[in-house]
């Protein structure tokens, strides 16, 4: 046995955003990358905002010592303090810069949570739709991902929720906005949430953590708002990066905020400070805490999000697919034509469309297009996935 | 049960290194940064070299379509290329870019390469001492670390070695320039690991990988050459960071690189990149790959290393310290006078000497100065150490 059995099946499954990451590559080779509508990954075309580039010059440019050394393992704690004044704001809860641990991406926050708080064999829920990659993140800490299907038009299932809790259940992950729904659960619904996590955490006598993973929270349409979730249920999270929001993927750089009226607060921040650092990451990138600690709030022109979220689904509202209109993410999930998502996918790739079946967010029968792409490539794609809809 | 109790227990346990870098930072509140003498912890003191900044600059400036976004998890390959041509110069052996995946430092690198390989229960072997975050890294992905004593003047002892190999020994770790010893394997040792490792992987009939963990290969005195491992044995690989020789800890910016001629070369690298990506790294920060991929060879002056070396071994030389003089890295491991490594720590603590007990590096009896600090903090600490030798 060379390599370890579960990264061996692990590399089976891959993911699907993956495979047709993967299936692009080699289509734009052979048709030219002109000719490919390439909606399968969600990997911000909108450059960051102009003040991001000031502010990495300015950190480029600042002298002071030990500039790219160790600092403590939670971030720098000026840019810790930036992070929790903001996040106050954000959700009606004062935070200190004690509940903030800056990270290496959303990614990056969602494992130290979970190694946090996981013992061997805790189940974590999600609803469905859900990012794949949640699974993983679970397995690496040795819990199990359990998907609860969602109720209608992709909203929480709370009754379904509540049925799948036991003494085994260690958190539930939420994502609103929803990557690949653009679903954006309302207050009311987190209010429930909180609630029935409240109640079944006395149940089953242990805390149900509330994980909110939120990159996409500043990707939000027609004024929508997204409501915070500290202020409902007090044994939470929140982890988010800046990829999405400032066009940042590749550098890794988010946080994650400990609720300050947790239970086990103290608990959690050293716990969380220490995973940090034995999972190896150690600290968030140096010079990109600096440069985001001086962007609290900005984003990229959400207005061109919003310009190509209309372009496209106005568009195949006229060729006649079937969506939920979505208040947020770059992201659009369209049912199926026929049910199949994985025949869709193959139709429009036939037609050199390149989007993500469903079940590689555990809900097969949709399909997922990112339109964080060119506006061309929406314009150019439409007489295409007209004819795959003459196929289906 | 409110945090996991595997964190719960490793909080408890932290690291020496940890709680003296804190009694350290309470110390310094009350007599004066200046008053206390901190060879805690390797924060490298010598800043990066001038083309480091000019790199940084160039990179900040750099305008291409998608600068931030998402690249391949292994990283950019132009970088990746550059990288691998500078490996093959060191190493003899001639990698192309697909043997080398961009991580986030060598913490990041070490993560990425045991998840890869390690199955429930495999053991890891290292030779004392040892830096100690290895026993979490294994630990993570479900592995024990099996310390081994050492051999005399802190050498390989290979007999030890080969007699705890068994058939659940997937890897052996080693470190050189060692951390915390300054030891440095010759050639004749890493020739011997390796036909060592062939040997015992054909008689337990599973891979036995060499995990050579190298961020203080530039940093060496005296001109000694450290050996590279890519020619002693093929199913081996290299993890590092740019953290010691660039000083850039706080930036995670290092690489792992799979042996050409390892036996399952394309599953490790696959697997490998798997693990880059669902480990919640996703990609070594974009901004540091750039950078570095312009400074291969580069390093900070190493002669100001060897300097503070001298002028450290020097002063604890006359006043009666017992210690090997270190080849490489900037720590000195003097034995503890008297044999007990926690009571020397605490005398010198008194003396306001900060220094790290042998045991955190699986070694009692001896104990970890770290020279990365300014020469008057060395100079000025020379009559404490004298005081402190005085009550031993």
């Amino acid at each position: 046995m060379a390599i370890a059995a579960r990264i061996k099946e692990s590399m089976e499954k891959s993911s699907w955003v993956r495979k047709m990451f993967e299936a692009g590559a080699e289509m734009k080779m052979r048709f030219g990358a002109e000719n490919v509508f390439d909606f399968s990954i969600g990997n911000p075309n909108v450059p960051p905002p102009a003040d991001f580039q000031k502010a990495l010059e300015s950190m480029t440019a600042l002298n002071v010592p030990n500039k790219h050394g160790y600092m403590p393992n939670a971030g720098y704690p000026d840019v810790r303090a930036k992070v929790a004044s903001f996040i106050s704001d954000e959700q009606g809860v004062t935070l200190g810069a004690e509940s903030v641990i800056m990270t290496c991406g959303a990614g990056g926050g969602l494992n130290v949570a979970l190694k946090t708080i996981l013992n061997p064999g805790d189940k974590v829920l999600v609803n469905t739709p859900y990012f794949v990659e949640y699974g993983f993140y679970v397995d690496n800490h040795g819990g199990v991902l359990e998907p609860v299907p969602c109720g209608e038009n992709f909203d929480l299932d709370l009754e379904a929720l509540a049925s799948r809790i036991d003494e085994k259940t260690a958190a539930v992950i939420i994502n609103s906005p929803n990557n690949p729904s653009g679903k954006i659960y309302d207050k009311a619904t987190i209010k429930s949430l909180g609630e029935l996590l409240e109640r079944e955490s006395k149940r089953i006598g242990r805390t149900i953590y509330l994980l909110s993973d939120e990159p996409y929270r500043k990707i939000v349409f027609d004024g929508v708002d997204v409501p915070g979730i500290f202020e409902y249920y007090r044994n939470s999270m929140i982890v988010t990066s800046y990829s999405k929001d400032l066009s940042l993927p590749g550098e890794r750089i988010g946080w994650l905020a400990v609720n300050p009226q947790a239970d086990d607060f103290a608990d959690i921040i050293a716990g969380a400070v220490l995973c940090n650092r034995i999972l190896g990451y150690v600290n968030a990138p140096g010079i990109m805490q600096r440069v985001v600690g001086e962007l609290q709030g900005r984003s990229v022109d959400i207005d061109l999000y919003e310009k190509k979220r209309d372009l496209l689904s106005e568009g195949l509202k006229d060729i006649g697919y079937d969506f939920l209109l979505p208040k947020g993410t770059f992201y659009l999930f369209p049912k199926a034509p026929g049910g199949d998502d994985l025949k869709v996918v193959e139709i429009l790739r036939d037609e050199k469309i390149l989007g993500v079946p469903g079940r590689g967010f555990g809900m097969p029968g949709y399909f997922r297009l990112s339109f964080c792409v060119d506006d061309s490539v929406i314009i150019n794609s439409l007489p295409a996935f007209r004819r795959a809809m003459d196929r289906f």
